[in-house]
């Protein structure tokens, strides 16, 4: 155990110098090294929700999840309802949204809850509001109920906030990913996305081609779940997506590839 | 594509038919052969409750839950808060509870929405709950914080609602094992429960005496996630544990081992 938190130590030390070290190099490449395919460092990172959501994520890594999205202009932090009030007092005034996952990451809390925490997380500063769909029932094909419980949020949901609902591409079939970007539009959503990231497998270039496919040009298309590295996000981008979620934001504007499960 | 659905469909006939083949023979050993330590199939069946949480999860999955819970006299059957109602209706008379997992399973829901979360599905028919507790306040050490989530969740209970907390024990360290214990109790919890099921590693034998050490013999200790097969739950109930949460009950109680991660 003592040889767990040592090594547990040194990691966390070195991952923390590294970091420092990439940020450095990520200020003098902005906008000049890493153009790719007409995107730039600073033309990408208005595409992206700095992401959040391991549930082991303590207070100062939301105070630099905060302070990358300042520094490189990230559209919005993505957190847990939890951290809404937190996330937003601290950037009040930035011009960094404030995103927050609803029903995450299984989408099977109850319509009522989901809506409940939909209408906490706004008055908490929420802008954005990133829900999981009722996979469950739309694999009994219970199309109603999911309809309804993406509609229970809406209804939650202010003038402005935008609403963006997962489909969780990898464990539905590719009629269900359809009918889950058919029923999300109907049901007023304004981004279909495509992953928690909490299960195997993310975006992917054929899925992001079929929802923009499906739910045609007037409304979003979020990309996340192992996003790692600046061509993998154009390319998404390219294939129809308006938005990528990403935890490892500051390595791939850098042209970096990041690591990990998240 | 077509290869994978036909490996599923044949994969899902074959796990029928195995299914009800240890039906019967669950019948026949049931009382019998697989004593074990004193423990019989039908006394271990009153300390599981049987649990349904995976996303995917269909009615027809939900149904069978119900019917073997039935059949095996499971303490009671767990699910997330949409299908509360559902199987509340199949089960009513029967004696089986049912118990819902609140702000699961990352447990970085905002108190407010657990505690609504908590009270619609007491509404909806639950007896018992199983709350995640917040990993990240614990992590940044705002005791405080995750004290006040607990007793906002008590507060939404009845009097003879069950309230248990997660405390992820794969996440923590030894000290934070001892600190989540600790605060459960003091905020009036029913029990403490090891995992969630959703993260790598489950209920250990050494968490499981830990936990009842910190707790003491008043309040309740779950054994939860990994456990697959009679030996295992058996030693878990030596250590201390006084409930047993699992997916393939019905193959523990058999004396069977069960596959898969959940």
């Amino acid at each position: 155990m003592e040889q767990n938190e040592l090594v547990d130590k040194i990691t966390k030390e070195v991952m923390s110098r590294l970091n420092e070290k990439m940020k450095n190099q990520v200020s003098t490449k902005q906008d000049s090294t890493v153009a790719n395919h007409g995107f730039t460092a600073a033309k990408l990172a208005r595409y992206i929700d700095h992401t959040l959501l391991k549930p082991e994520a303590v207070q100062s890594q939301f105070d630099n999840l905060c302070e990358e999205a300042k520094k490189y202009n990230f559209f919005s932090v993505c957190v847990n309802s939890s951290w809404v009030s937190y996330v937003a007092k601290k950037l009040r005034g930035t011009g960094v949204k404030v995103c927050c996952v609803i029903g995450f990451p299984l989408g099977e809390m109850d319509s009522q809850s989901k809506a409940f925490e939909a209408r906490n997380a706004i008055d908490n500063g929420a802008h954005e509001l990133d829900m999981v769909i009722n996979i469950g029932k739309l694999k009994s094909k219970d199309l109603k109920y999911v309809e309804e419980d993406i509609r229970a949020i809406k209804r939650a949901c202010r003038q402005n906030t935008i609403l963006k609902v997962i489909i969780e591409t990898s464990l539905l079939t590719e009629e269900e990913k359809v009918l889950a970007c058919e029923i999300s539009k109907k049901a007023d959503a304004d981004f279909v996305k495509t992953s928690t990231g909490f299960t195997p497998g993310g975006a992917t270039v054929a899925d992001i081609t079929l929802m923009r496919r499906v739910v045609g040009p007037n409304i979003g298309v979020k990309a996340s779940g192992g996003i790692k590295d600046f061509n993998q996000a154009v390319a998404l981008i390219n294939a129809g997506a308006n938005r990528i979620g990403a935890g490892s934001s500051v390595t791939i504007i850098s042209g970096g590839t990041a690591q990990g499960p998240y």
